[in-house]
């Protein structure tokens, strides 16, 4: 368990820099009392909605921890308890880090771009470990305490079961916060925008505009809880995941199967220490590029990530050389008469290597790609702002246009990386380069966390009435959080797509060790081939949810927005004093209730992919059998992940795209700010909005949470609990 | 081959109705002068277009017809020329009759609402049995030639083949057709609008705006010659491949064979007598209703089609309570150890019968979903409407949540039917629910070819300056038509759902009788399960095709409008009698932009789903093998349609939708024309031209050419050519 032992140590390392930057952050000025009264405010109202959400989430979750209790026992419980309240966490503590830098950020760029730079990044980076580390310390710990405390075989059924479970935790507060937060967010700026800058004729982040802290705590509690959740839920899914599956798959030859199942927890620990190094790398050049320092960054990290990778797996298996899982493998009665079977057996470490390497390559191009779909600098987002000059019509024309055409590339990018790491080691090499992928994911979600600080310090900067020169600083800052924002979600939902497919890897494995349990005659009684139309029902039936799932979203901002409105003219109408200055409006209100609105609306479209596996497979088990229910749930869980995959990419890489075509003609190009080319490119942000920021991110927890209430399903219906 | 013969002499009766009513409606007056010279211009525009187009793909076709004729034979070939030759002559007849039609439905709305609807429903007729008809002669005709005349066995590779290469002559063309009338259409009214509407502040077709006539013009080639097109290919695939699939699936009882293989013929003849008994009671009734009349001739047709199906089904099989296909189906090789295998022994002609209700059912069921999601009676388009009262952007996103919603319950209808007549009799059952739904495409088709008439006659009432009160009714008879052309496009998907599943039927059992001849060992070599890793990227590379697609489809409109509004504000510059009134327009040099414009645009998207079928095949049998090579094919024609179904029905329903939703509004609701709302309506109408009309419908063709194709690729490495 050494390997374990050290995966666990670097956890701790990570949620020790966290704590030590946090103290960093904290000791910086927070500005003059005005400032410290806004941030105040905000600071206020995202603990609000924070608590309120999480004691809506807690009641939900309390259900689920009592039934996965009854169905799958007591060890499965606790793992579910204790992936939702480290997710939980995770997101808690990142978010009041977020709200604490964004006045510091304000006021250190009041000397320098360097200054807002640092402390902008270290509290995202604070956020980024804490995400890495608590994942990788909830997976590490469990598994520490179920096989060297408890004495249970490294992949014993009481581990797979309370893996999972943990899994299903993390997943069930993500999808919530992902949706929740995503909700509240873009229901008050949008909301904000609406009855603000197009009603009222008032700029963006004025303090006149009741709804102008909700929209600011809505940055922290979406782009910064939300984001964190899921995050630390990805982390936690895929690594799960692969450590599931090699459990599974690579029968009992224990000598292998310890060394080969903490490999993923050491490869996370490895990669947070070369993420930490990646943030101090975080500088600005001689061209002041910001990107270009965020960059730094993550290429180091990236980088250095190789040699360390290379010799976590040297370490973690001796001889690269040997075979791995060979003959024992294939031989197993669980592998027969797989596509599956036919390549497990026989790989090495080599291989296995090489598949993370391909991890690490499908994270640069897809950062690559998405920065190309949604930066100023490129095509695409210079023809939606080309497209702004003849009108709203033919902006949003274009950003549709942009968005579909922006799934090809990562396409075609994690088709060849499915493909490779399949030759390389079969299923378990797809696991692999899964997990390589999440390795980074501190850094990622640094990158992304530091968005909602950046934001949130430029309101703050225009609310208090700083100079222009700070503005205009905090302004460039912002720029960036936009591509950042949508890297970390095309990277999210690209690993989505690996982690699904090892998790429909695991559920028919699972399917046929439990053949007996279930009631479903042989090995191989599951028809999983296209020609079974049960498997062409489930494909579209899952094809479905992301449609239905956005669709309800996209309403949710859209009615939540109209409170705001609501609430906001009603303000107006009762107080002069708002317009007039003279008075302050009650921006308590606003926030509570934006609040009440998102956590209701996020009920129902949550429970969506909690509920369908569970409908579907009954209700065709009852019309076609058992053998046909279990087919077509099992493409379902395709389904979801073949059509998720598209609308994710196309609403997040869209609606970054359609944001930043805004910022570009703001930066003086097609007219400006102002001209009508900018109305309509105003359109288009605010329809990018919901799409970038509440349903297509959200599309990514949904997936994974269809796929591990499948597993659960199979593991409750074969009834091994009592683990 | 009586029964043949009888379905041959059903579609000569529809040939013929074409004509008589041809005469009818030329008989009609065609106006005064200025109307003759307005229809004159259009007439020459839509015709210059088609010839221009025809041009261009039947350059595309030789080329393929010669390819064709290498790999497989010259009785493919001369197929493949039958197919195309007759869909263009569906497109070209049709909206010959429309561009006529439409100045006679002008003149006839003079004296009464109901002579406006006889005229205008009349044309739409006329296209919609000669669409039906024309189909119906091509397969039975080819069928009887092949069976009768040469003496093949009705079940022949060659007879198989011929149908096949039948079917991809009519989908080549109207990929082609539908797409590059798509993009005309759209670019044409997008140019118009943007330049004429929103720039010189002219109203909607003004004879000044020199777009105005390529804007009439693109109706006839986009509506009615493309849509034609579309649902010639989709008949003829339709009926085609459920011949082709019993053909494969029915081993060698020469008795029942002829018969079921005839059966698909006879329902479509019959169900073309009850389409044409249904024209004649489109009749306004006392409320007026325009939709009520149209609606009293599809429920006639559908109603009548019940009994006529009944008697079809019994006067070619006999006893319908005999099993067909039974042991000897189930006992062939091809199907040995497919789920095919397990349904298709055993079925009766009272369970084709019910497959045949279900078809009806699914038919009625999308149409009633679609009025609802783009009909102004219900929430939908009232949520669009009432979202414009915010702006721009909220009607934007409320009518993306309406697209993405409006996709759940097609999904679940089309679940429920393949499930339903997969129990009944296997994919065969499907099959014949698909043949059923096609079969009421003459009248499916007479409600949609009356849109485009009825929006050119408004033109007309306008640009010639007729009376208030006759606009008036030709608006009335306008708006009905929007509902009208979503309802077939829903028609037109849903089927293709259900014919695609057939097509890959067709593709996998094809692969198993080919398997030595395509060099794979044994029947089930081919491993399609979704735990090959080469199935899910092939579902993955298939769902990114109607993405890509449809990205391609939307640039190419932006594009293209561009053009339209640079010309006609240059002849706006170098003629200011053009706005004066004082000079005529060039419409002929803006029809011929849009002209060159569309051509050009629509040759690369549409070789997409001709030419990724061959690549995918070709590079993943490179990598990994044929078996591989072709499972991910398989899963290929899968993906396109799992991912196509709910793209073409989100763009066609929302695109409905919001056109509805501005039509509401400038009845008066929410401020009426010249509000606020009404510019943010005229956006979103703007946003879903060339979703409703560009890329949702082509996908529908799409789907079934790269499944066609798949078909081709086998016959052509099985080398069965020179039949």
């Amino acid at each position: 368990m050494t390997v374990t032992l050290i995966a666990i140590a670097c956890g701790v390392i990570a949620v020790l820099y966290g704590l030590l930057t946090s103290r960093q952050v904290l000791a910086q000025p927070a500005g003059n009392q005005r400032m410290v009264d806004i941030a105040g405010a905000i600071q206020e109202g995202a603990r609000a909605y924070l608590a309120r959400q999480y004691t809506t989430i807690a009641i939900v979750g309390v259900v689920v921890a009592v039934l996965v209790g009854l169905f799958l026992g007591l060890t499965p419980a606790i793992g579910f308890i204790v992936g939702a309240i480290l997710s939980g966490v995770a997101g808690f503590i990142g978010m009041n880090i977020s709200v604490k830098a964004n006045v510091r950020t304000a006021e250190a760029a009041r000397t320098s771009l360097q200054g807002g730079l640092t402390t902008a990044f270290r509290s995202g980076a604070i956020t980024g470990m804490l995400v890495a580390g608590l994942a990788l310390l909830a997976i590490s710990g469990f598994f520490y305490v179920m096989v060297a405390v408890r004495g249970h075989a490294p992949n014993d059924r009481a581990v797979v079961d309370a893996l999972v479970a943990l899994a299903f935790g993390a997943s069930l507060i993500s999808i919530f916060a992902r949706l929740g937060g995503g909700i509240f967010t873009k229901a008050a700026d949008v909301g904000a925008d609406l009855v603000g800058k197009v009603e009222a004729g008032i700029p963006e982040d004025d303090p006149r505009n009741p709804a102008v802290i909700a929209d600011n705590v809505g940055d922290n509690v979406g782009d910064c809880a939300g984001m964190a959740a899921d995050l630390f839920e990805t982390y936690v899914v895929t690594v799960g995941a692969t450590m599931v599956l090699t459990a599974l798959l690579i029968g009992n030859a224990a000598g292998d199967i310890l060394a080969l199942m903490s490999l993923p927890l050491i490869v996370g620990g490895v990669c947070i220490i070369t993420s930490i190094i990646g943030t101090y790398m975080v500088r600005l050049g001689r061209g002041q590029s910001i990107m270009g320092a965020l960059y730094k960054g993550f290429w180091t990290t990236a980088l250095l990530s190789i040699p360390a990778l290379f010799i976590a797996t040297r370490l973690t298996l001796g001889d690269l050389n040997q075979q791995i899982g060979g003959a024992e493998a294939a031989g197993t009665d669980l592998d027969a008469g797989s596509a599956v079977a036919a390549q497990t057996g026989g790989f090495t470490g080599w291989d296995l290597f090489w598949c993370m390497m391909i991890g690490l390559g499908v994270t640069a191009l897809l950062v690559w790609i998405t920065e190309y779909y949604t930066g100023t600098k490129y095509r695409p987002v210079k023809s939606i702002a080309k497209a702004s000059e003849t009108g709203h019509g033919t902006n949003v024309i274009q950003g549709l246009a942009i968005s579909l055409e922006s799934t090809a590339l990562p396409t075609i990018v994690i088709c060849v990386a499915i493909i490779a790491s399949y030759l390389l080691a079969g299923l378990i090499g797809i696991a692999f380069a899964a997990t390589a992928m999440l390795a980074l994911a501190g850094m990622v979600v640094a990158l992304d966390a530091y968005g909602p600080v950046t934001d949130n310090a430029g309101g703050i900067a225009e609310m208090s009435g700083m100079e222009d020169e700070v503005r205009h600083r905090t302004d460039a800052l912002d720029a960036v959080g936009n591509t950042t924002k949508a890297v970390t979600k095309g990277y999210a939902i690209g690993s989505a797509a690996l982690a699904a497919l090892v998790l429909f890897g695991a559920y028919t494995t699972d399917l046929r060790e439990f053949s007996t349990e279930l009631g479903i005659g042989g090995g191989n009684a599951v028809d999983f081939s296209l020609s079974n139309p049960y498997v062409v029902v489930g494909l579209l039936l899952g094809a479905l949810l992301p449609y239905l799932f956005g669709a309800m979203g996209m309403t949710a901002v859209g009615r939540a927005a109209g409170n705001v409105v609501i609430d906001v003219r009603d303000q107006f109408a009762n107080d002069k004093g708002i317009m007039a200055g003279t008075s302050r409006p009650n921006y308590a209100r606003t926030v509570d209730l934006v609040t009440r609105a998102a956590i209701k609306e996020m009920i129902v479209p949550s429970l969506l992919p909690v509920l369908t596996p569970i409908v579907v497979y009954f209700v065709i088990a009852a019309v076609a059998g058992r053998e046909q229910g279990f087919a077509a749930l099992g493409a379902l869980l395709l389904g979801v992940i073949v059509s998720g995959l598209f609308v994710a990419i196309s609403m997040t890489s869209g609606g970054g795209a359609w944001d930043n075509a805004k910022k570009y003609i703001e930066d003086g190009n097609h007219g400006g700010k102002g001209s009508e080319a900018h109305k309509a490119a105003v359109t288009g942000d605010t329809v990018g909005d919901p799409y970038k920021d509440t349903a297509g991110p959200a599309v990514n927890p949904m997936i994974k949470i269809t796929n591990i209430v499948a597993l659960l399903l199979l593991a409750a219906l074969a009834g091994h609990g009592a683990g």
